[in-house]
């Protein structure tokens, strides 16, 4: 980045992103009455007596706490807590700018899974939902999958699932365009971290049948040394023609590259995958395959980068995914509702594909509409719906 | 409250009383890449390499955490974190509409003072100060004490705190307009919980020798069995003279009658106060000493209500001390920066000093200005400042 565009950068930041206001003016001793004492114990006393009263008469009930303990953030890694908040900062405007919904950034002084459950876990009254977010892996499985289990509201690692809705959208619709269907694919995964590991889940469960999920070491299988208890579930999951070797030894005849890993590619791989290839390289700033090599050897490329087509943006899912949660009035964010809210993404564009327009633009206003009434129905559906 | 307005005060909060918005729209990619990927790796990368920049370029420096673990909520007592939530939602209101601040409502599902301190500890990363409020006593005393020795940020109980500065300043006004100075003055406190406590703290500080506090039992002495140990230091710093018995013992003579307690005294008891006398009746809705009745034996009278003159309330206080504390970047909030803020608001109306006016309105816009100038003064001359 240039000094200019960090000048630019540093500016836009001055003071921070976010402010929080009063929704009525308290400029007189009628409105103080009303909004504050006294008038607020009856508001108190009816949700003393009635706590489904506080969804209607608090703000909590569409808020996000947007939590993270600044262990994995963007490319720059394990940066802590103060260094990290600019990003929720972001993470809470968009959800503000996209979805109208409030969100708080709570970066955390503590990188212990314990003591992040715990804390999340007494603030959460605070909170109509939880968006876990820059927690390395392996802990952000632990974390979320404790406090899924312990919050009454939604919990859900935006790193994850918001990078999987929009992976499978995605490739939904790159199947479609390439004359596939998602089943006739076989998949290399690039990276069993956060979003790997999410990814690999939600196309086994898209109905995907055939995948390959490579780390460092190259590929996952049941019969390596020293797989952690993740990485085991999906060797288990996954891999059933029993490959071994290395990611090169992978993308041989692969239908699709997912890249989430922020490795590099050799063309020399890429021209091995087999025709119609669909390669999504969403390691930022920098694609595992370089957008140039893999146009030359794939039908289909999509990137996380916002200067090239189809890029594979989370704010496609996270601010329909949370209002859709919160219309329903959601208990949690269940498979089905992120099934959901992927196919909402993948229709959106579905009567206008092509190659170089496989997803909606960030900024396209259908998407956070069509993901929330659609993560909503499913809400209602699976039964975890209060509204 | 009639129906009318009880209805009224449910609409007002209906979808809550707060929002969270950024501070430039996100409606394009050039505004999105500097407000968050890749633009704000940037800024984050900075303060990785020199927190202090987080002053600077993230929303911290101006925000507080207005907690509560919902156990001395108004005059309800022990409603929880969910029915306490519309008042911190207020508060957080109050410190935006007086002060620009922002303020976020963190409501507690512990009332163990070890887990509120230990999780106020975790998420204070993300705040500039904390606002400590509605915890009962003697837990509040402990929790707080705690946190401001761990934390490196303001922290503030308001019920102890914001009642002490905002009393002395009226105190300091009625003393003024009657004639007298702070040292001439016999003063009784009914109520030894939060704010009585920090009542008799500050009026110590500022010069008032002679003060007998009043619990449930009568007066605190260091003969009575059974003291906590919070009652146990009160005993120590006051009642030099060695008063024993009843509330109405003590207020025999007396010059001051400040209440805090939501007892009721009697006007026979208030007829034996000294000439002169000073009452402040500050229980909400129902002050100890009817204001018809204290007009009758007292030359100045205060009461919490708004509907009286003489309001005290809090409102003139809090907002300022935190701007005040935030200006300077002051690390904590010290004695001396408190009777600084009650110099502050008395000094506003020293130059209209009536019996029915010792106190700026709650509305009156010169309050915060004053409170946060003199605040940030206090805390450069005490050494904690940052800035």
């Amino acid at each position: 980045m240039s000094f200019d565009a960090g000048r630019a950068v540093f500016r836009a930041h001055e003071g921070g992103k976010l402010v929080v206001r009063s929704r009525m003016p308290l400029t007189d001793r009628e409105s103080l009455s009303l909004a504050y004492t006294p008038g607020v114990a009856e508001v108190c006393s009816a949700i003393a007596e009635d706590e489904t009263l506080a969804r209607t008469y608090t703000w909590r009930s569409r808020l996000v706490a947007v939590v993270s303990d600044g262990t994995a953030v963007l490319g720059l890694g394990n940066i802590g807590p103060a260094a990290a908040l600019p990003v929720m900062e972001g993470k809470a405007a968009l959800f503000s700018e996209f979805a109208g919904l409030n969100a708080v950034p709570i970066v955390l002084d503590t990188t212990d899974v314990d003591e992040i459950v715990a804390t999340v876990e007494r603030i959460a009254p605070s909170f109509g939902g939880i968006n876990l977010e820059d927690i390395s892996a392996p802990r952000c499985f632990e974390v979320e999958a404790r406090l899924r289990e312990r919050l009454p509201i939604p919990v859900f690692h935006d790193d994850q699932h918001g990078t999987a809705i929009v992976v499978l959208a995605a490739l939904r619709n790159a199947a479609t365009v390439t004359g596939r269907t998602l089943g006739d694919l076989r998949v290399v995964v690039s990276g069993a971290g956060a979003a790997g590991v999410a990814c690999t889940k939600i196309l086994l469960a898209a109905g995907i049948g055939d995948i390959a999920v490579c780390d460092s070491k190259g590929i996952v299988h049941g019969g390596r040394a020293g797989l952690t208890s993740v990485k085991a579930e999906l060797a288990a999951a996954t891999n059933h023609s029993g490959l071994t070797g290395s990611l090169a030894d992978a993308m041989r005849g692969a239908d699709v590259f997912l890249g989430v890993s922020a490795g590099f590619v050799d063309e020399d791989v890429v021209r091995t995958m087999a025709d119609q290839a669909i390669v999504f390289a969403l390691a930022n700033p920098d694609p595992e395959v370089d957008p140039e090599v893999a146009h030359r050897h794939a039908a289909v490329v999509a990137t996380g980068r916002s200067d090239y087509p189809n890029q594979i943006n989370n704010v496609l899912a996270f601010p329909g995914v949370f209002a859709g949660a919160f219309d329903a009035g959601a208990r949690s964010i269940t498979e089905n509702m992120k099934l959901a809210a992927a196919t909402a993404i993948s229709e959106v564009v579905s009567g206008a594909l092509a190659p170089d327009y496989i997803v909606p633009t960030p900024f396209d206003p259908r998407v956070g509409p069509a993901v929330s009434a659609a993560v909503a129905e499913q809400a209602r559906r699976d039964g975890v719906a209060r509204a």
